[in-house]
């Protein structure tokens, strides 16, 4: 039975290719405002798809973007309940000069002998959200049923800091309540090898506004005299790092755990492949701090960045202006116990102190969302990570994780239920960058993989809510 | 007939006033490529005005923005010969949704019980430039001779560097050849205080664009592993200055001399206003140079300001990237003898020590001008003087200013005609900002001063060129 799915995923890929098109071609930017028709049709799509699948389907509106809900019985009442989670809106795709093609106009090239779907939310995460639902389809197709029940629940707010979901979540906790989550918006170690990945860094982020002149001066008559936000800027943005490249910020490491020496040890010796982590990007140095490994520092360590930065003319030429206002992105990749809220508070003290008394400052709150640390222990982490073995015909990896997904802490705290991050994307696929690509090798084994978790975990009647729980 | 000539002007001042919208209207900004056309159009307007008041005028083309020149002889062969000076373009006009009207549609309104005339170019420079032709104009109306030979120069790049300038100046060195150069591009010390510059700070700007990853990465998997180009800027920026506010560079100091005690002494009795000078702006604390007055930071001290800045995610919301490239303007203000080549030079080792082996980083030249010190002495400053002080009926004062007026250097250098400085600016017009204003009156009784200039120049004939020689 299940090599007549696995056969029907191969033998329907274009069709399946095609679905992905049509999700892909929507312009669900959710950040720009004037996306928003376009993150609600994108949800309606979904929802008619699911219908296709024999799902209970709906859009579900929010203040912000929908959800979508679908809900699919299993083979009995008692049988094991997955709630599996994606996305369906995108980055925005500036700077699109950046782009070889339109970002919302699919294609499928070929790339070094690699065969590549190419356009924003590709890999992420329309194109990893979609390997699910093909799986569900093909079992529905060559079974008349899925092997166990199945509610899928797609956001829309994701690269937007998810203002709806808490809320969401909250109001509708009955109907989402599962015995465990599925969430497939990760990567793979490498192309070949298959993970589960059981740790990410949480993440803090602020919007820093320094308001200086009540308008933009001519740096002739004011340069020297008056107040420049872009120089107070430079030194809050420069100050956050030591020569070491620590975050200065006080009781910032506070709550940051050694990762274990056997840990460490199992990373560093994948640390061939680690150092060429950068080597596609044209970088070699890795930039974080002083005396750990490249991987250490992004799956372990808590980082500052700068995501943007404006002030001042930018454009062709020159322009001899202070400006009124400059302004920063920052943010902050925190792991283990790290309090959100107490760097947030430790950061705009640090602000404040660097603004001079004729000046003002004001912040936005974009994210705030602690680490996450998963059970490498659990049933499920063992079933997903033997379904993968098994299909990739190599050892899956357990593996940690740089970026944030804020979710996770909120279905455990607010569903009690316990995510398992299984993904297809790779290093390279451009996530949040021009030119976004998903392998079509990723997309059609990622849907294999879905259907060998889906039947191991119905093969060995996890079911036991409790079995699914943080370490 | 000096007072027939004056009446002239004030009967006339709304069909002067009329002429000037018609030049305001061009948006003529010179940094941006896609105002090509409308800056010839200006320059197209301004030669067939020239022409109506007997003027000799043509469009010079350069490979970027024309000239316009126009001759108009004087009542005898051996008379005086003025070249004047000023520019028709103008500085871009972002932030828009900052103006209150449309830049390119001028308008008179009333504030504060003045009327001002509003629009992008009003005060820098096309009000400035026309008080002059008005005043050539109502000389020719009334006495059917102007009192001097005038020869007249209006550029379209003075706000993008004029790039075209010196082998303009160069090329046609015999046809602009003159005794004495006017400029009208700078302001008075206040609405009531008429002033001639004699000292302008000189300028080297620099675009510097740091490039890290070749292309842009998601923090979330890159952060703390890969370089950020905005975090290698803003180090770069904040170490520009040291905690007194001098300029770190090493040597930039050079040729810089300490403000004669004398000189000192007289701007500190102007102190009461110039503190006022922040006041107007929501300013209070004078950012540079510690223990120096805010007057001689902006008149006698070099700077280094930061211009724009930009790279990473700056519109709505968020985006966890690491840029590939960021980028900033930085321009310094120069004094007395520092020589723009070697500051340069320091400016890009400073850089280049600061960017990691694995990253680079490119610089685009803007300008580069000595500061410009002035005679005192000068009969032509002296009759200016005068004129002035009967016109506003206040003495008028010998000030220096903070900006950078490049083109000084070239006609003193190409040339060799030294310039005269006279403007009728203030420093509320929003030169370079949003809701750029002139006042009504300083188009008028510039219109009034320049008259009295000429007609003091011609009176006292000043005409040995050695005369009118730089101290």
């Amino acid at each position: 039975m299940l090599d007549k799915v696995l056969t029907h995923l191969d033998e329907n890929i274009d069709k399946s290719l095609e679905r992905l098109f049509s999700l892909l071609r929507f312009h669900s930017i959710s950040t720009d405002p004037a996306y928003k028709d376009a993150c609600r049709q994108a949800a309606d799509w979904l929802v008619e798809d699911l219908k296709t699948i024999g799902f209970e389907a709906s859009r579900r509106d929010t203040p912000g973007h929908p959800m979508v809900v679908g809900h699919h019985p299993g083979p009995s009442d008692d049988c094991l309940h997955v709630l599996f989670y994606g996305h369906y809106d995108v980055q925005p795709v500036d700077p699109l000069n950046l782009w070889n093609d339109d970002p919302f106009k699919p294609s499928l090239k070929e790339r070094n002998g690699e065969k590549i779907i190419c356009a924003r939310g590709a890999s992420d995460d329309k194109g990893q959200l979609m390997t699910f639902v093909e799986a569900c389809r093909a079992f529905k197709k060559e079974t008349g049923q899925l092997p166990v029940k199945v509610t899928v629940l797609f956001e829309g707010e994701e690269e937007s800091g998810s203002p709806s979901l808490i809320p969401f979540l909250k109001a509708n906790a009955d109907e989402l309540k599962a015995d465990c989550m599925l969430v497939c918006d990760t990567p793979m170690w490498d192309a070949n090898t298959p993970s589960v990945c059981i740790g990410l860094r949480g993440m803090l982020s602020q919007e820093v506004i320094v308001t200086g002149a009540n308008r933009d001066l001519h740096s002739g008559g004011f340069g020297g005299a008056a107040a420049n936000p872009l120089r107070i800027l430079a030194k809050i943005l420069a100050g956050l790092h030591d020569e070491n490249s620590r975050v200065t910020l006080p009781g910032f490491y506070d709550g940051v755990e050694e990762t274990p020496p056997q840990v460490l040890q199992s990373w560093n010796e994948l640390s061939g492949s680690a150092q060429a982590l950068l080597r596609p990007f044209g970088l070699s140095i890795p930039a974080g701090e002083k005396g750990r490994s490249i991987l250490e520092q992004v799956w372990a360590r808590p980082t500052a960045e700068i995501n943007g930065i404006s002030g001042g003319y930018a454009g062709e030429g020159f322009k001899t202006v202070i400006p009124s206002q400059a302004s920063a992105k920052v943010s902050f990749r925190l792991v283990h116990k790290q309090d959100p809220e107490k760097i947030r508070q430790a950061f705009r003290n640090y602000v404040n102190s660097l603004i001079p008394a004729d000046c003002t400052v004001t912040f936005k709150d974009h994210s705030a969302a602690p680490a996450i640390q998963l059970s490498p222990d659990s049933p499920f982490v063992e079933a997903a990570k033997d379904a993968l073995t098994q299909e990739w015909e190599k050892s899956a990896l357990l593996i940690a994780m740089g970026g944030s997904i804020p979710i996770v802490e909120s279905f455990r705290s607010i569903l009690g239920v316990e995510s398992i991050l299984v993904g297809f994307a790779l290093a390279d696929d451009g996530a949040h960058s021009p030119n976004e690509k998903y392998n079509l090798k990723s997309f059609h084994k990622g849907q294999r993989s879905w259907v060998r978790i889906l039947e191991t975990f119905a093969n060995r009647r996890i079911n036991d809510r409790n079995s699914c729980s943080s370490r």
